[in-house]
């Protein structure tokens, strides 16, 4: 065996010249969404795979490719478990999460594709169940599915079934969207409570000890998109607040835009139900997922217009205003509390719910 | 709890209108790439996710997007054990999986996703050097990683690390080249000896019993494409024969092309150490996975031109002939062996080698 061979094969060789991430295995926090997920891309992904695109850091990547178009490109792993929950599964999930973080470019989502990672032993029937959904969510989104491909491993070698998706969607060229445009003045908004999605699959777990009526709220958001698109106000930034919940999505854009975002906590959306049950297991609402929620940075002109928009779609009708744009603070987020005191949001760090999405 | 959370939470509900395929459960061979995998598709996605652009049932999809685009969009998870081998790993294969996916409609490979799903517990060694490796992979094919996703599972709920890559590419405006544009009359060329990629798996899994020197062939074939292009012969079919072999390869190109495909045992290369070990494990080298080998299907006219371009190229220097496209035996694939007889050449049924890629 030559010395290439050994190189490969036994797992060793040369320290690479890009230090590591500074823990020596992965742990869950590494997929939170969260603070670990941050350090990980940070140290690890974007040293290595370095160029303009990636460093956007956005939901999905802007791509200009000839003269007229300009696209975005996004991916998202799905490992959520339970694959059924109330208000969705796995498959409307995947379909949906890549849809979202497309039309957070102000894309319109065209196509998906889909990579199913299937264990050994999985019910025919609910392969067929979440192939079913995902096509009644493609359809309700106005997608087509157009590559798949699907692998089989042994049992015990993955959960069931995961399934990846990628998205390709058009923007109109020189769309400035995106999270690094946020300035201050603007106006913050969110188009529902949050929590729902998180609450949901808690509860499909039966970890919850008692029983809630909440739903997730896993949704297609470029309906929202294109209204916001249309309403003439000018839009700055666009997220939907998954993994690390709205917390972790506002201190990744203020880091972006280096400005401070200022909420005000008793504009906040959340249901009674969830807020009831994160009280009693320790929750806090900011951090939990949503799969159906807009977060829009928007000129505070066109604030109010923006709202309209939003409450005259289907999934936006309980939209609000949340907070606003601010030029101290750089690089937070600030809460102002009901009580009149004001306090930072960090991101999420380590892991509250594993495998949301 | 209302009826429609009875629906999704107990994953039971209305028979969908789609008969399932026959098997009850999913099993290994539903991952082969071979006749399972075809029926997988052809019962459960191609009806559910039905659109013209997945019905071409080639490696990648097309796209038309504006007046001067032609896109070619291909997905692939990976899921090999093990992660490093002989010639390549994990993050390899991923890019070039996917680059050769793309370039097999003629497309340059442009940008790529990643999305990974790691299992907790992973050495973060371990996932620096796949991410190393799929860094300078890139770099060879001259493509972008531009977003990527990263999930954790529990310990146990996955095998150490898998991989999702989707791919993006472009190609000139009306370029015809797919799995149903084969004619009789072409000739079929193979870029080098097969199961080269198959076998060096085998060999790191310590399963051969015997030492034998083999690395995987694992390689993007994007320069092979556009040499090929640039020849100036007609190109009707590329494709990277990868799991199901090159058996399963030329038999959904009769499929799709409703032409029989005719090959010549004598012409095709397989190397001699390759060939010893199928012989004592009871395998058929044409149904061996490859990983940086291209079957391309051509005007006769051209044909020698095109073997000079591959010729000229890294990877296609032992390009040969091998066989041709004929009229009868529609759909079929024939070997005339060494010995002057003529037999079928199946799809691959089952599975030979899981999690081969």
């Amino acid at each position: 065996m030559d010395a290439e061979h050994k190189r490969v094969t036994l797992e060793e060789g040369p320290v690479c010249p890009i230090p590591l991430p500074h823990q020596e295995r992965i742990v869950l926090g590494h997929g939170s969404g969260g603070k670990m997920t941050h350090d990980l891309v940070e140290r690890l992904f974007l040293p290595h795979f370095d160029n303009p695109i990636l460093r956007t850091g956005d939901d999905a990547a802007p791509l200009e490719l000839g003269e007229e178009l300009e696209l975005a490109l996004s991916t998202d792993s799905h490992v959520v478990t339970p694959l059924f929950f109330p208000g969705g599964d796995i498959g409307r999930l995947a379909v949906c999460g890549t849809v979202n973080d497309v039309a957070m470019l102000g894309a319109k989502p065209l196509y998906l594709t889909a990579g199913f990672i299937l264990e050994e032993g999985l019910e025919m029937r609910t392969l067929e169940r979440v192939i079913h959904s995902m096509m009644e969510a493609a359809q309700e989104a106005g997608v087509a599915i157009v590559a798949g491909d699907t692998k089989v491993v042994e049992r015990g070698k993955a959960d069931r079934l995961f399934i990846n998706t990628t998205g390709l969607g058009v923007r109109r060229k020189g769309l400035k969207i995106g999270g690094a445009q946020a300035r201050p003045g603007d106006a913050v908004l969110l188009s529902g409570p949050l929590g729902d999605h998180g609450m949901a699959v808690v509860r499909a777990r039966g970890e919850l000890g008692f029983e809630i009526e909440v739903e997730s709220d896993t949704a297609p958001l470029n309906g929202l998109v294109e209204a916001l698109l249309e309403s003439g106000a000018e839009v700055h930034v666009l997220r939907d607040p998954t993994r690390g919940g709205l917390a972790t999505t506002l201190n990744e854009i203020a880091a972006q835009s280096q400005v401070g975002i200022l909420l005000d906590e008793a504009a906040i959306p959340v249901r009674p139900a969830v807020q009831a049950a994160c009280e009693a297991l320790g929750f806090d609402p900011l951090y939990l997922a949503n799969e159906g929620r807009l977060a829009a940075i928007v000129a505070e002109e066109g604030a109010e217009r923006a709202l309209r928009a939003l409450r005259g779609q289907r999934y936006g009708e309980a939209s609000v205003r949340i907070g606003r744009v601010v030029e101290n603070h750089a690089g937070r987020v600030m809460l102002k509390t009901r009580l009149g005191s004001t306090r930072v949001i960090e991101r999420l760090a380590g892991e509250m719910l594993p495998r949301i999405c």
